[in-house]
């Protein structure tokens, strides 16, 4: 059997569950490979994917012997076999982060099933930790993206609009890469202190400062990265700004490593941050996989011990509204005793 | 206030609901224009906007006056306000087929909501009939992805690949447009079998048959569209296959007006295709809008009666595994005498 099932099944016998329906996408897509709109069941004997029509043909061609899933054509179960599914199956697990209320209510309705228990996004943790492959992956998404920045830089010069480099970013990533991992940004002037920026016709003047935050996608798997440029000389508070932000992201890397509570490295920024007047506004990051944001998320209020093999962003900002913001952002790799940019 | 909230209130009212949370950003995005992440709730008396430090500025920056929405930092908000929100509602509505099954329960706790009641997709049925404003977009969308597809035709020689193809559309979308609505198909010979393909490095190469599927967005608005190619003369075959599902295509749009039972024109697509041997494997259409697949769907067994501004696709096709498919998809408009293609 495919050893991400595998390991998933010993994992719910763990938690005495019989059974469980697998829902999210990505969960499957990490479990099984195959990409498409369906849903896992894994029953007492069988791991089976229930996808319609438009997919069948695709995912038989997707999955392997090797991987022991039986595939069914959602048009022809009957409602006996749902029943037949998980009978004798005490407790079923469902994913409660993932399904909704409605498809809750169905699930006990159509699989008769006593007992829904939560999971606790079991797949998401395991996910969390990244094996060989995924590391490459994301290595080679890094890599693209660390020459994306090469070749636009060149562009940012005054007249410029932010429309027309987010374009270039997007074109050089659909050439270069599977496209864009998340919606490019490009903030120029007062518009870098909106964290989340759309791009607009703004065009770049002197002593603009530059936000840009993207990522691309190679097999599926992210990078993500944020660099803030000046336009000519940047102000005096610019630069004073930008040397805290780059301070705190190089230390926050530097203190990094396995078993190390992401809390306090997210309170250390914080605590600088405050000396200097200034506020940290959001987290100061999160996991990068088949997901741009996944788990862990790295807040000063939760207690997070950081493992190894674990990928994630660090990314500082200081937004002054209505004037500039600056952010720095890497994806890195956590290891036995450091941290790694990738 | 903002007509589309003030709909929603006397929707709700008419309910028997004292309150409502919306949580789906696509409703949110359709009813007050916001982007970001966060939660529109209508109380008694206010309708409040609930997002955090990120998206603060943007959002402040979007609503208007006019809207009366109030912004709150979801930091800033205490348990007891929480409480407050929805003190003396009876029923609080939700949106069960957005919202998770441990999102219903944290609502249930956090607002102490005595009745968190189903509201059965009010936003998602109002969304399915278009203003001027959202055709406008949507037409603007469908006009630029048929100048993508006579552009992109001249590439269509033996030897150029299906992802050569599909970074041209790309490029062509995120230069022209807001970047593409969803995952551009490209299949060719006997990929072009899987209605969803995902575009490889396979060569055309003469008598290939490609299906493309393609759209792009305009003011977050899809369009959705596909075309099947031939690679030099057709066989017989695949050429009998096409003119079956051309006719098809073009008598279901000759069918459509206000009034009709979609059920009907899907049901008269499936009778054809069976009586010449074939079967049609997926639904026949669906709306676009804000999602390229939304509201209504139009299936043959679904009864569902098609109303004047609901913007639909037409898309039959016929699959032959290990062989070639065929689809042909236009997004068309319902008037109250007959559809146009947009």
């Amino acid at each position: 059997m495919n050893p991400k099932i595998q390991w998933l099944r010993n994992k719910i016998t763990n938690m005495d569950l019989q059974g469980m329906i697998i829902s999210n996408p990505i969960n499957i897509k990490y479990l099984t490979n195959i990409e498409a709109e369906g849903t896992l069941i894994l029953t007492r004997k069988e791991n089976i994917y229930i996808t319609d029509g438009r997919y069948i043909e695709a995912v038989q061609n997707t999955v392997t012997v090797f991987d022991e899933i039986v595939v069914y054509d959602v048009r022809d179960i009957s409602q006996e076999e749902y029943e037949n599914f998980f009978m004798y199956c005490e407790n079923v697990g469902f994913e409660e982060n993932y399904v909704t209320y409605a498809k809750y209510k169905e699930f006990k309705y159509r699989y008769k099933i006593h007992n829904l228990v939560e999971t606790e996004n079991i797949v998401e943790q395991q996910r969390m930790i990244k094996d060989e492959e995924e590391l490459e992956n994301i290595k080679k998404a890094c890599e693209i993206t660390r020459k994306c920045f090469e070749e636009i830089s060149k562009h940012l010069v005054p007249e410029k609009t932010e429309l027309e480099i987010a374009k270039k970013i997007d074109t050089y990533f659909s050439e270069n890469a599977e496209g864009i991992a998340f919606e490019t940004i490009v903030a120029s002037g007062e518009n870098s202190s909106r964290p989340h920026a759309v791009p607009t016709n703004r065009k770049f003047t002197e002593q603009d400062i530059v936000v840009i935050d993207i990522g691309c996608k190679i097999n599926g798997y992210c990078s993500d990265m944020t660099r803030t440029f000046f336009i000519g000389e940047p102000t005096e508070e610019q630069q004073k700004v930008y040397n805290l932000v780059k301070k705190n992201h190089d230390q926050s890397i530097r203190d990094i490593y396995d078993g190390v509570n992401a809390k306090m490295i997210a309170k250390g920024v914080e605590n600088d941050f405050n000396l200097n007047r200034f506020n940290l506004i959001h987290s100061l990051g999160h996991g990068v996989g088949l997901e741009v944001h996944e788990r862990p998320f790295l807040s000063t209020k939760v207690d997070f011990t950081l493992r190894e093999k674990m990928v994630i962003t660090i990314e500082p900002g200081i937004y002054l509204s209505g004037q500039f913001g600056v952010r720095i952002e890497d994806t890195i790799l956590v290891q036995k005793a450091c941290a790694t940019i990738l």
